[in-house]
């Protein structure tokens, strides 16, 4: 006997769930922005829905080696198509993170500190406190650039040295940061983490599938993605890419054995709990939207984005009372500005903040912070030319609405 | 620049993946039966398709607190199904063991012993191997039946004791285990592990939403359950409930501070990783199947499924050369049997041991192991009658086809 009734009630609460909203409007946050699915995508996710759909084939036991469809054949694409030895799927970016940082802490058990980018995502500070280590960070410039200099990265690492007596144990770069979309160029600190010995991360996130990416060329040891934000797939679905030179840290076989049973599993990797929690639509959509990934990761596609992005930031900028943050022009399109005239009408406002979400939606545009006047952040990531237009006159049509002149 | 090319075969690789087979055929193996998706968790899978579909009307960075859909009250009403004080949704079931495991160790860190019954699953074996924690197995009577005996589970705990001189740090009972599909009763190990005082985890991944559970009646402390095995949930996503003592143990608030930034993410439970995987697709279509959910899992459902399976044990297991293994009459539908009778067959068939598969394929039934003829997996969960038979039917067919009387 369980404490719940089957009634109209628990079938009107929970039977009836769409997500109507997004059918119509334009959601600019971020986090959606990159992930939207392709239609190959949309198909792949209706036929695989199922929780296991991608085990139908397995002949392994391994999800990784799954041949129909072409899951080990796919993981050699990614790897390609990143330029690192090795790609495994994980539950998601974070959990790439936090699986790399275990890894390498039994590897290296005596070193302690990772060092991150002052502008690192949250996920990176509790894969580190997690895995009980120790975090330095990498200062930024501050408004409005928030800039990160390569340099501070050997600062930092001979600090740990001398303090320590000890190497870090991995250097975090975030690629593009979640806040200020600043993108930062991997190679000059890749080559201080080579000149150290210092394993290398890439944190991805946002980037991997919207901008190239080659680790070869950057020194980049290990790379985690996430496909879900930022790769077109439903998800969630991460990639942690690594080096040949650690394959054998990352891939641990299980060598647990049953005292009575004697059952062992020795073709399961420990790593990811045996195959990672990816059976289905998170997988067989990442590798749906994978063409269009290669395709929309090529220069003229990435230069177009960045032209959009900048179209925005080029039309707002010069509003009494908004400020870009972040660095300029614009590489990525994650954008956050400075929203002081938009607080300033919020104070007055019956609806205080809120109103600011309320008068985008009104205009088909949604995904802005409820309540939050003071700043905003947006991606214009896949807009349309007509819809980037849109989004950069609503600026002008609520500042005009409150303040006509 | 990446080594790979956006072209036409990488198209056809990847872009019109589709799994045609399933539209038309019965798909018997065990993981699949509990999965499949409910036309609610349909149509919600096609709305909230894109990876953070769910975050749309986040207000407080958390999934669990989520309103909108009504995420915090579903994981209440799970937690009422279930009968535990509390659930947090993770990536998996075999995710909930591990952090799970993770957290008690913690906990009681001089305990480093789990007791598991000898049919446990495989990712039992890797969530103690990752935690570094050592296996102490129940035994089983062996074949045919291969059934626990409760008080056993007393014997190891006080062997434990004895020889480490510290209580194990968790008991673990596999409420039906993945290979002959036996049904164990938790109340009376969960009383043994009440008196004590070892914390007991019922891993539920194929019984949660298929059998009733009532995990304070059984003195059951934790419990893992499967969205995507048994929840009709497109996953993957897993459930942990725990009981209000160790609520403080799971939901691990972070407390690292950035010493530069000085972020601190006091809000993200650090055990999840702030937001557990499940941001879209896996949560959505769970909940959506939830009404579903609690409908099949109350007692003339269940009855009748458990006839479906009992149906066919009845029908086959007089066939010479078939001899059913596990404890009967079945409760839970998942059913393994010895199959000497394919077996002979296989030996002098051109496609060996693939025949037994091709066979059951002709006549529209799928999810048999490739190769293997010596046993067979299968449940019969949600079959219409018409299927049972047609399945039942199968054994006999196959066996007249090759042994004519």
């Amino acid at each position: 006997m369980t404490n719940i009734e089957y009634n109209n009630e628990l079938i009107q609460k929970y039977a009836n769930l769409r997500r109507t909203i997004n059918e119509e409007y334009i959601n600019i946050h971020p986090i959606q922005r990159g992930g939207i699915l392709t239609p190959e995508a949309c198909k792949a996710l209706i036929s695989y829905g199922d929780g296991y759909s991608l085990c139908d084939n397995c002949l392994k036991g391994r999800i990784d080696q799954i041949e129909n469809p072409p899951v080990g054949e796919f993981l050699k694409d990614m790897a390609k198509f990143l330029n690192i030895d090795n790609v495994m799927v994980t539950a998601s970016a974070r959990e790439s993170k936090r699986l790399l940082m275990k890894v390498i802490s039994k590897k290296y058990p005596k070193r302690k500190t990772v060092v991150v980018d002052s502008l690192a995502h949250y996920t990176t500070y509790l894969a580190i406190e997690t895995n009980n280590l120790k975090v330095r960070e990498v200062p930024n410039s501050g408004e409005p650039e928030f800039k990160i200099e390569s340099n501070d990265y050997e600062n930092i690492i001979n600090q740990v040295i001398e303090q320590e007596g000890e190497l870090p144990l991995l250097v975090v770069l975030t690629h593009v940061d979640y806040k200020y979309g600043n993108y930062n160029e991997p190679k000059p600190i890749g080559k201080i983490c080579q000149n150290f010995r210092v394993p290398f991360l890439l944190n991805a996130a946002y980037s991997g599938g919207i901008l190239p990416i080659d680790c070869k060329k950057d020194f980049i040891d290990f790379i985690a993605c996430s496909g879900h934000k930022s790769m077109a797939s439903s998800g969630p679905i991460g990639i942690l890419g690594f080096k040949e030179e650690f394959h054998d840290d990352v891939m641990v076989n299980s060598k647990i054995v049953g005292p009575i049973s004697l059952k062992s599993f020795p073709n399961k990797i420990c790593t990811v709990m045996g195959c990672p929690p990816v059976y289905g639509a998170p997988l067989i959509t990442l590798m749906a939207s994978f063409p269009t990934i290669v395709k929309r990761t090529r220069e003229e596609f990435v230069k177009e984005e960045a032209k959009k992005a900048n179209y925005i930031v080029e039309y707002i900028k010069n509003i009494n009372g908004i400020t870009i943050l972040g660095k300029l022009p614009k590489i990525h399109p994650l954008t956050n500005i400075k929203t002081d005239c938009f607080a300033e009408i919020a104070k007055n406002h019956p609806r205080k903040g809120f109103f600011l979400r309320d008068e985008f939606k009104k205009r088909g545009i949604i995904g802005m912070l409820p309540g939050i006047s003071k700043e905003m952040k947006f991606s214009s990531y896949g807009l349309t030319w007509e819809q980037v237009k849109r989004f950069s006159n609503a600026f002008l049509e609520i500042i005009k609405k409150y303040a006509p002149i």
